[in-house]
């Protein structure tokens, strides 16, 4: 199976103002996007792919600069998502760092960075910014929505913001809203990052220094939830880095440790501080049965798409329970769901990953997606 | 049931140097501990409880400051372990920062606080040094040895390293060595101490000043681990605050937030930076198989005990799959081992609670151990 190749993202002004759930307004901001396929005629085979926490919107295909996709495995000429058949769309999401307006770009009210200024943005925001850039694309109506974890909420947010222009939604590895552990985890690292004495407050960019001791431990705790028990314990187990103990309470001992700080130090060194704490809020606040009392059916009602709901066994992030409370919502209201629950060892990590069963199960769904 | 009443700590040095699983030698030393009801004539009836991370001697009854023991519920005049009975003794281990010999005590080498540079201790030692307050107090042999967490850890060592001295080992809520989840968690924490620049290297006590920010993250993540998703999700669930959303990233909006942050502020007031990296380190460490190639049965092999292991169903920190384990090795050597796994919803922290299946089965188990 080939890759799309070399692809340049796009990006593209936006100056009507767009109202959020907060009650403010972003004035005016940009969406970098990149595109994979072509569009037919008929705009009928658009899809769109929703991003995750730290990723953005260079889905597959690999930049000048050699970097790969997230989702290189699954999009592609031959792949599952096929872009022989499909006009796929990554778009970045607003307050990201990855080149949509975001926290360390220059808020106009002040000629300063955002920094922690920028407006709380949540997934129907982000679902209605990226309604616009269809609109702008000329798209009126998406073959499939597709996104795991974070990138399944706004899949789910799609079906019941913009219904009629849905066909199909994917939600993948994902959660009708967080639990309370999974809040708690969002604000473990939060605090981390915030109680870094170089946050300052969210202004760091003006001190020129950048809070990455919050960023590494915020990091940390991230990829513990998000790899399994058990795969942590087959890559890692008891192994230790030097063959022998060194009986230290700061030097690295086991594998374990060297992995992790590892993981901590790369993302401290790319990822926005400000950044991290907004999509962890638009994570905590995803909750469509709210508004409903809880009742998820009833949020779900309006939902007109046709709907794949994948889970993972060893997920405990955003686990298999949590995506059949969707599954249950969607067949309370009669509406059309399949429903897969991958036995893989690897944990929320795994919709990344290229389990055989799971990319026959999302080639098989999409080959039925009608594209034409 | 009533209360041991309000109990004083005492305290006991020791001259002679003890030698540590790591080479180094501690040359003297305090331990801090408490006693409950009589030594009979025989000195046949004490049973010595080890205690976990934060906790201390200060078992049962009450200080004259009102502060309660951390196993009341289960030990006094007619509770499960009743001092009408036994002779109960709980020991503060060295390193910790509740007055047994600590990183906040004076080297004798330079005259400063011991700092980062108190010795990496591990749970043989703790054993090793409990062993020899039972010498100064004249117990030969334990009627019992009882632990939850890292004090299971404490009394399975018992049965390895001074077998004759052990009747009976209660291991509860253990486990026979961490996983890599277990090892990531502790790492995490004691990163976030260790990067807080308020440590300075672990001789904070030099500039006046605790490294709170790291403490409090520290704290937050333990007390994840330590309940279950359920019992957080029962407890708190999505449950807001202030009744509604502020939308912003720092303020608090949910209440396991405002739970979380609280149990983080408090520890950083009383918990000692250093102690938290050497406990963590203690609790990595374990691992009596690994001189044995992983072979847990070899490694208990020396055990003559009985042993009673409790396993909690919610508890995702030491799930019953480690207790099993152990259960496993006994077995495998044809030791006595009786087995209960509680079906609680409380995760790790049941063994702290008086739930009524898991207090009367203590009560049972030790209406059997023969203290006359």
């Amino acid at each position: 199976m080939r890759s799309v190749g070399i692809v340049t993202p796009q990006s593209m002004h936006f100056a009507p103002p767009l109202p959020l759930q907060s009650g403010a307004r972003l004035a005016d901001y940009d969406l970098v996007f990149e595109t994979y396929g072509t569009l037919n005629a008929e705009r009928s085979n658009a899809v769109l792919v929703c991003h995750a926490l730290n990723a953005s919107h260079h889905v597959a295909g690999t930049h000048a600069d050699g970097a790969e996709g997230w989702w290189d495995n699954l999009i592609g000429p031959g792949k599952p998502l096929d872009t022989n058949r499909f006009f796929v769309i990554g778009v970045n999401n607003l307050g990201s760092c990855f080149g949509s307006t975001g926290p360390m770009h220059v808020n106009p009210a002040t000629g300063q960075p955002w920094g922690a200024d920028f407006p709380v943005v949540t997934v129907e925001d982000w679902v209605d910014a990226q309604a616009r850039l269809l609109d702008a694309l000329g798209i009126e109506r998406l073959a499939a929505v597709i996104g795991g974890s974070l990138g399944g909420m706004q899949a789910l947010s799609w079906t019941i913001r913009h219904p009629a222009r849905v066909a199909h939604a994917l939600v993948i590895a994902s959660a009708p809203n967080l639990s309370a552990q999974n809040i708690a985890f969002n604000e473990v690292a939060r605090r981390a990052i915030v109680t870094d004495p170089e946050f300052h407050g969210g202004h760091f960019y003006a001190h020129g220094v950048v809070p990455k001791r919050g960023l590494r431990v915020a990091r940390m705790i991230g990829h513990i939830t998000y790899l399994s028990d058990d795969s942590m314990e087959a890559k890692f187990g008891r192994e230790l880095r030097n063959g022998g103990l060194a009986y230290s309470t700061q030097d690295i001992e086991f594998q374990i440790e060297s992995y992790l700080r590892h993981q901590g130090e790369k993302f401290s060194e790319y990822f926005d501080a400000n950044t991290y704490l907004l999509i962890t809020r638009a994570l905590d606040y995803f909750d469509p049965a709210r508004a409903q009392g809880g009742d998820l059916a009833a949020a779900l009602a309006p939902a007109t798409a046709k709907f794949l709901v994948v889970s993972f066994t060893t997920d405990w992030r955003f686990s298999p329970m949590r995506s059949r409370e969707i599954v249950k919502a969607l067949i309370d209201n009669r509406a059309p769901v399949s429903y897969a629950e991958i036995d893989a060892p690897h944990g929320h990590d795994a919709f990344l990953l290229d389990d055989p069963r799971y990319h026959a199960l999302l080639r098989s769904y999409f080959e039925q997606v009608g594209a034409r």
